[in-house]
């Protein structure tokens, strides 16, 4: 007797991927590249946007999408520096996920976007799982954190695209091992770039741009 | 006509709640005094539990639980101060939840702990949520994560007995602004004394010491 065959879906998508894919779609009908940036609370992903907006200027048209679980202290300090942003407050929620970046969108001039920033909610552990419908994942890891993070949060490290260690101005003070951090990420993600930076002093920032120009391009 | 009654129970104990509870009755059987431990990745947590247990030396019996998501690294370095130390690993998991919490509980020697410390996973969000049997709640915000935090990261302040500023020794280089700190913490919940402290330069552990004292015989 011959066996019915049984249909075997391989990858239902997820309601969440579903509207990520549509994001991700439309934001590419725009020619917009997108770039989703991670990290602890406090790890500097506001500084270091504030300072890509101030090199970039007037070279590239930047839009941001700021996450927290309340407030819009972020969102303040981005509309001062004079580039759209919307405010997302999670009211609780430890991630972004796809469907408020699609409320998001709508409150944004897509027209008037080249490059998308995503600050997420600062987490190093739950961001790393929602696709967005970014086109490029960042995370930031800054120096006071410590070099043994890999360790303890290797989702984040694994998923990425690229990893800047922030707040280098502050390696004279304390004991954080750039080698030792760069062999962790290695071993968990052999094609991630490794960018030590001080969004503060300017150090480093010209290899995150370097970095940034590749990814609009690579497109 | 007379209204019927409608039978109202004003809570039910979610699954979590009811473990939690066996294990606060349990750690009381044993006069133990449990405390959870929060904060942002790589606040200082393990750093401030090394520096407690050095001083308060013979003092007091003290008993550790590791929650992270990945690795015994903060376990090994406890290990090494010579306490009873259990590490959790929450395979991917963003807080520590009280059936964890129970099952740590069977690898210690309870009648040989007065004080009990739960490190919870590095989340400045998702842990403030979940009861684990403790008796106090501190949370941890280390000075190069910013004054701004309990704008962001309300629930967690707001929940938690304490506050400890971390890492105090490196205000000189940071724009940390103490007052304004306390003035956002004692906003979200005026009980909760708020103590600088640097387990690294011992600036502090006194305050957070005489805490502790205060904590354990209140019980």
């Amino acid at each position: 007797m011959e066996r019915k065959r049984i249909p075997v879906v391989e990858r239902i998508l997820s309601a969440n991927d579903r509207l990520a894919a549509n994001n991700r779609e439309r934001l590419q009908r725009h020619g917009i590249t997108t770039i989703n940036i991670m990290s602890s609370p406090g790890a500097g992903k506001t500084t270091l946007l504030l300072a890509t907006i101030r090199a970039l200027g007037e070279t590239c048209k930047i839009g941001v999408i700021e996450g927290d679980v309340a407030s819009q202290v972020d969102a303040d300090k981005i509309a001062q520096a004079g580039v759209p942003v919307v405010q997302i407050n999670t009211g609780g929620g430890c991630h972004l996920d796809a469907t408020m970046v699609q409320q998001a969108l709508e409150a944004l001039p897509l027209d008037e976007i080249q490059l998308l920033f995503i600050e997420n909610v600062g987490n190093l552990i739950c961001p790393a799982g929602f696709d967005l419908g970014q086109d490029y994942n960042v995370a930031l890891l800054s120096v006071p954190e410590g070099h043994d993070k890999p360790y303890k949060y290797p989702s984040m490290f694994e998923f990425v695209d690229v990893v800047l260690v922030t707040k280098t101005d502050l390696m004279p003070y304390m004991d954080f091992e750039l080698a030792e951090f760069r062999r962790l990420v290695q071993g968990l993600n052999p094609r991630a770039p490794v960018i030590p930076l001080s969004a503060r002093t300017g150090e480093g920032m010209e290899a995150w741009l370097e970095w940034l120009k590749t990814a609009v391009k690579g497109k």
